[in-house]
This record gives structure tokens, C-alpha cells and sequence, in this order.
């Protein structure tokens, strides 16, 4: 079904699949903004929340929002906002989104190759004089990665309407108080939960984003859709054997920690193997007291992140985990601690949304959408809090990530917003037929 | 058989068991080192080769060699020796030894204890007018542990006459030359290797030394005797893999070096255990790249040090460890490098004299001596290269040393002094047999 006054004829298929705007324009978009004014580096990317940088993408987003017929704002936040009126005005809206701010020596897709997609998508319509009986917004975040302040997704939290005060004593690496950056850019850190929408506002929030994973790539897939985001648990474990002289201490009186360690690693990584697909157990981080060639190790410290779709998956595998941790540490007689240290449920994605996402890419791709957890965080979880949220997932090259060798396909962009197209219109019929109204 | 001219009555039982000279002084002088000024530091012991503290004590210990009745000097590499002469003048000597320099935050009786031991062999004969037809030498060895300088046992090597030429460009932490460090205590750096001992002045090195482990407490022995000094190799690993988001790369498709590194740890563990007593294998050192809890591990470098009495048995370790790490690698889609960075050959101690020594522990406490492998270097293994020789272990708490809560039971050292003094009686025995001269 499509909106009821279309202007002008469209299609997810037919239109613009080749030419310049849509998704190669969102690929040169990322391109141009992946140097100087737009990073804070010159020979690197990184776009860090409220810097100058920052600054000059916000100017050039809000541009290409109103070149494709939106009115722009800064919210109190210092998120880009871009807003096309549906049909009636003061509708509510489809917010499509990402983040601009970036990790140190950044790949240029991660995060923002989802705002311009946003943009692509409502010039399409803009271009066609096409208007829904919502809204479309488009959000640039400026503060996913935690990029600067010793927080991630503050911005979307605001936006969210979780950020119940201001967050106060935050300062950056360089001492400067988020006080202090906000006001650069002429906001107050008093104001900053005003960025906060009312539920009612919005009737869905679509995020696409690149896979950051090498899932998508291994099945030779150009997107794929995300039916979760991965419940995680992070754990420190200490093991305290006996350090003692490499020469003189005989295996068989030995208390190694690094060996008792070496076992858990391996139970670690034994445990999400015999899980479900979307289950992922890691030791990423392992210190070694005290670290010389010649001293059998006394007292070892590691990191275990856990993550799957469903938290019972990821308690499950935890359970086991420390089963096994706990058995290796009393038969090796070395004293084990083992703490949590964070715990993040997981966020479903709307199931509707969802499948609507899944018909949008068989439609256009003609394969039945891979369905994936996100094992990685992403600013929808965080959306969830204020409307059904759903996630495209867009292939990139080595699952490669967080790198400036990240890269993509522009065919597989071009499909991704050739399948966000396709999903707003699919969702506008299924919406004007919730609302009960005629078509 | 005894030596002809005795002058004193003497057995190695019957005599200064619980006197204060013999095993217990020598354990009240390793404590009365044990602080300033013989420490260059107040509150831990640390004596460096050539520091104002090795001054000290070197004036100590030549005091101490005085009274009992030898004559002192200090050699061109710093080393303080005492001679008492035997029946004729300028006979070779039996030399007993070990060194005085200590680690940084040592314990007192590493070293140490096998020179004041010496000292009281010595003063035990001289009180009683004993002489031998060889003569007794005591060394305190100025640097075993490499306490100062980026080498270790430079001083011994000077003796047996390994230093071809004098060491060249070598600087302390501070900066200092050893060349300076020698002048202040009037040595010159180019007479060094004047040191140098000739095969025929010695008939046999005798060192009695804390075991360092754990084996003769875990057996309940005073004392033990060592058959060789071990073979060490120590390697280098790296394990290439391939980094990626924590939360992202599905398990099987992961290239985790640590995880393959765990493995690598376990197998030469696996190995160490799988051989004689002697062998032991260990990896002391690891480190992780990039070491952050949400990512695969891309990078792992680990140290491999592997020892046993025979080069055989370590080299036939060193393979197996080798292939397992090669087949784990492939297996795991890694890529393995395996350098070599350390090879000591095994020093076998004298056969002869080691069968006596373990005669004397026999004698002395009623049960066959405790024969073990030395994983740790010492001053003996560069001295077989002027003189047979032989070293008896003695007990220490726990095993621990290099840590201010070494520890020494003065029976256990009593026991020591002891079997040094049979033994010496016994060899005097056999080399006046040897030497086919008349008793």
C-alpha cells in the first residue's frame, strides 16, 4: 500500500538505483567527510562529541538535510536533527539515525554512513514531492562511542528521555568539563535532558549501520537485518598461584597462574563454541604478575565478555563458564576471583518492524534476509526506551571496524537504501491500516 | 684415610656439631650482612658488584678469612679470596666458594652462605692445626647474579679464565662504566682478565649454595647434592592472528592468538610434566595485543623456558613443544614464529667428587644423599672449566629465594658444614690415593 497523495511516482526498485543520490552519494558523503575540517586529525579520522570537527560535520549535515527539504536544529544534546513534515504537519515521525562521532583513527562508515542514508532517503522523497502520514527525521548523535567523555551514547540517552538530570563532574582526557563543551557550541549543560522526545512523537526509529563483523561477507550477503542487540556481561578474573624460580620449582609442586589461566581461556572459548551462533565468549584482556622469562607466574588477571541474543543464552553460557573456572582452580590449587563488572540486557528489536525490515530485503535482494544478533552496542538500544526500534545491517570489508581500512561496497549501500525505501513504504501501508484509516 | 701430619684430632661427626662456629655462625654472619652497610639500601638488602655495600663486605669477609687463619687479598675482578696453605707451599688448592652479590630485595644466604661455609671449613682445621697436602681456598665471587652490569657471572668467568679480553662499553643502570666502577675500587678494567686461574693450581671446586626450590623440603632433607647444572633454552613465541570486535566475529570464525596461545602454554606444560623430574618447562611471560577486553586478540608474544640436567632431555622437550605448537597453529589458521634466544649448555658436575659428596651427606645423616638437577645457574657451572666440581644444596624455606623471606634452618646448615668438612677428608683420602704417595 502506498501513502495516500503520492506526488509523484516511486518505487523501492525502479528509481535511482544508479544514479548519484541514494546510496553512492551516502558513500561519497562518508568519504568527504573522513579528513580535515571534519576530523580533528589531519592524517587520521577522529571526530570526537562537541569538537570543532564536530562542529564543521554538523554545518555540513544540516546542509544536505536542507538541500533535501528539511528544516534542521541542534537539539540541547548536540545531536544534528533534520525534519520533513508528513502529510498533516506536527505528525509523528520515522526517525532514521546514527551516530557522527567517531572512535580515534576511525574507519568513515561506521555511524555515519547511517545519518546519510537518512538524508538520501527523505531527498528521495523530497525529489518525488512524496509525503507520508508521518513524519521523516533524520538524527545524527553526537556521542556514540564515547568518544570524548568517559560515557557512550549520552546523546541518544538524552534523546531517550533517560538522562533524568544533567551528567555533572564529566571531563574529557584533556581536563575540559562537558560543561565547558557544551557551552563552546552554545548549550547548557542544565538543558541538556530538554533533548529529550515524548514516545508519542515517534512511531519507529530505523538505524543502518555497517555490520562491523564478517558475517554478512562470509555468506556473501549485502545486508542483513538485526533481530537483537546482544545481552553482555564483562567479568574480571584474578587466579593467585605461586610464583617461584622457572629452574627450580619441579612441574609437579607447581601453582602456575598462568597455566590455570591458559585452561580458562580455553574453557572460555570452549563454552561459545558449543553455544548458539550469536553467542560470543572472550578473553581480551590478560595481565601476567610478574611477566619474566625465568619466574613460573604467580598471579594472573583476564577479562571474559559475554555476549548473546537472548540474556538467558549469555547467563547460561556464564554459568557454565564459572563452573568450569571454579573446577579448574580447586584442581590446580590456585585461589580464583571472578567479578562482574558490567551487564547489559539485551534489546530486542520490534518484532513487526522487524519482519517488515526481513520482506524489504527479500524484496529487493531476492534472498530471504539473514536475521543476526548485534553482538556490538548501537544507539538503537538505546532508542528502544522511546519507540520500536529496528536495524539494518550493511557488509563491510574483513568484518573491519574501528579501523581506516574500514570500507564498504557502494552496490551494497545502494541496496540498503534501496531496501529503507522499500521498508518506509511497506510501513506506511501497515501504518495507515493500524490507524484504520482509508487509504 | 686421613691427611699424614695431623696435627688436631678431628672427625667430621665428632667435632663443633652445635659450637658456635661451624653451620650456625655462618648462618648468624649471612644475617649480620644482611643490612647497611653491606646493603647499599636501609630497609631491603641489595649488594651490587663493586657498590660501596660489596666494599664493605668484602672487608668483612677478609676479616673473617683472617681469623681463621688465611691470607687475603682481592683479585683483579673484585673477587675477595682467602688461602690457607696446605702441607707444602704453594700446593693447588681445593677452592670453595660462591658469591656474595645479591639481587635487589634479596634474601640473606643466596651466595652468601656458601662463602662464610667456606670460611668455617677452614677455620674448623686451622683451629685444630689440620692441613691437607692441597690447599684450601675460599672465594666470595663479586658478581653472580648480574646484579650491576648487563651480564651475569663476569667475576667467575674471569677466574676460569673465559675472559679472553677485558668487557668493553659495559654500563650500569646510572651510567656508570665497569671501568669506572673498577677504579674506585683501584682495579683496572684491562687487567681484568689477569684473574684468570690456571687448571693445575685447583683440584676441585667444592659450592654449597640454597637449593632455591622446593624439593628437599617437600622430601624432608637437609641437604642434597647436585649431579649437573641444568641445559636451558629459553624462545621466543609469537602467534599472529587476526583482531576483531569482541561482540561482532561469530566464534568460528575467529583467529584468537591468544587463544592459541592458551593452548601453547598448556602443551608445554603438558610436555614439562610428561618428562623426568628434572625437566621443567615454563612460560613466564606473555603479552597480549591489543590487551582491551572487547577485542580478539590479534597478537601474542610469550617466552618459553625449557631445562633438564641432560641436553638431550631438554632438546627432545624442546622438539616435542615445537610440533605441538606448529600443529595447534595450522589448526587454528595462525600464523607461528619460534625463535631460539638462549641456549646453556648442561654443566655435568664431577662424577667422582659428587660420589663423595653424596658418601658425606651419607656419613653425616644416615640416609642416601638426595642426587637433583640445579635449574638455576651458579658459579659452578663456569668453573668446570678450570676444576672438577661438585655442589651440595642446602634447604630453604618454602623454597623461596630472591625475596627478602628467604630462609635457612642453621641445622639444616650445621648438617652442611658438616658434610663439607667429610667430604674434604674423604677427597684428602682419595687424591693422596691418587697421587699413589705415601699415608
Amino acid at each position: 500500500m502506498m501513502p495516500s497523495d503520492c506526488s509523484g511516482t516511486h518505487s523501492g526498485t525502479a528509481d535511482g538505483a544508479a544514479s548519484a543520490p541514494g546510496g553512492y552519494r551516502a558513500v561519497a558523503r562518508c568519504d568527504a567527510l573522513g579528513a580535515a575540517p571534519y576530523s580533528e586529525e589531519n592524517d587520521r579520522l577522529f571526530r570526537p562529541y562537541l569538537s570543532a570537527a564536530h562542529r564543521a560535520t554538523r554545518a555540513r549535515i544540516a546542509g544536505w538535510m536542507q538541500e533535501a527539504g528539511m528544516n534542521t536544529r541542534v537539539d540541547a544534546a548536540g545531536n544534528s536533527v533534520g525534519r520533513y513534515e508528513g502529510l498533516k504537519p506536527d505528525a509523528p515521525a520515522l526517525l532514521i539515525g546514527s551516530h557522527l562521532d567517531t572512535v580515534r583513527d576511525a574507519g568513515r562508515y561506521d555511524g555515519t554512513l547511517g545519518v546519510v542514508l537518512g538524508i538520501e532517503v527523505v531527498a528521495h522523497y523530497a525529489a518525488r514531492g512524496v509525503r507520508f502520514p508521518f513524519a521523516l527525521e533524520v538524527i545524527g548523535f553526537g556521542d556514540e562511542e564515547g568518544s570524548r567523555f568517559p560515557v557512550s551514547m549520552l546523546t541518544s540517552r538524552a534523546v531517550a528521555g533517560l538522562l533524568q538530570e544533567a551528567p555533572v563532574g564529566m571531563h574529557d582526557a584533556a581536563g575540559v568539563s562537558l560543561q565547558a563543551a557544551l557551552a563552546e557550541e552554545g548549550l547548557l549543560l542544565e538543558h541538556m535532558p530538554k533533548a529529550a522526545r515524548r514516545p508519542e512523537d515517534y512511531v519507529a526509529y530505523l538505524e543502518a549501520h555497517i555490520e562491523q563483523g564478517p558475517v554478512l561477507e562470509a555468506e556473501n550477503r549485502a545486508v542483513g537485518v538485526v533481530t537483537a542487540i546482544a545481552a553482555q556481561y564483562r567479568f574480571r578474573v584474578s587466579i593467585q598461584g605461586v610464583a617461584g624460580h622457572a629452574g627450580t620449582i619441579p612441574m609437579a609442586l607447581r601453582q602456575d597462574a598462568l597455566a590455570a589461566a591458559a585452561e580458562a581461556v580455553l574453557a572460555v572459548e570452549s563454552v561459545g563454541r558449543a553455544g548458539p551462533p550469536d553467542l560470543v565468549a572472550t578473553v581480551g584482556q590478560l595481565n601476567v604478575s610478574p611477566g619474566v622469562p625465568n619466574v613460573v607466574p604467580g598471579h594472573v588477571v583476564f577479562s571474559i565478555d559475554v555476549r548473546a541474543g537472548e540474556a538467558a543464552v549469555r547467563n547460561a553460557a556464564a554459568e557454565e563458564i564459572r563452573t568450569a573456572l571454579e573446577a579448574l582452580a580447586a584442581r590446580r590449587n590456585v585461589t580464583l576471583e571472578m567479578t562482574l563488572q558490567q551487564d547489559l540486557p539485551a534489546t530486542p528489536c520490534d518484532a513487526s518492524l522487524t519482519r517488515l525490515l526481513g520482506d524489504a530485503v527479500y524484496t529487493i535482494t531476492g534472498e530471504a534476509a539473514r536475521r543476526m544478533v548485534s553482538g556490538a552496542g548501537h544507539d538503537a538500544m538505546v532508542l528502544a526506551a522511546l519507540a520500536p526500534v529496528c536495524m539494518l545491517f550493511i557488509r563491510c570489508a574483513g568484518g573491519i571496524s574501528h579501523n581506516p581500512a574500514e570500507a564498504v561496497d557502494a552496490a551494497d549501500v545502494e541496496q540498503a537504501f534501496q531496501v529503507m525505501t522499500r521498508f518506509i513504504e511497506e510501513f506506511a501501508g501497515h501504518y495507515l491500516d493500524s490507524k484504520e484509516r482509508p487509504v
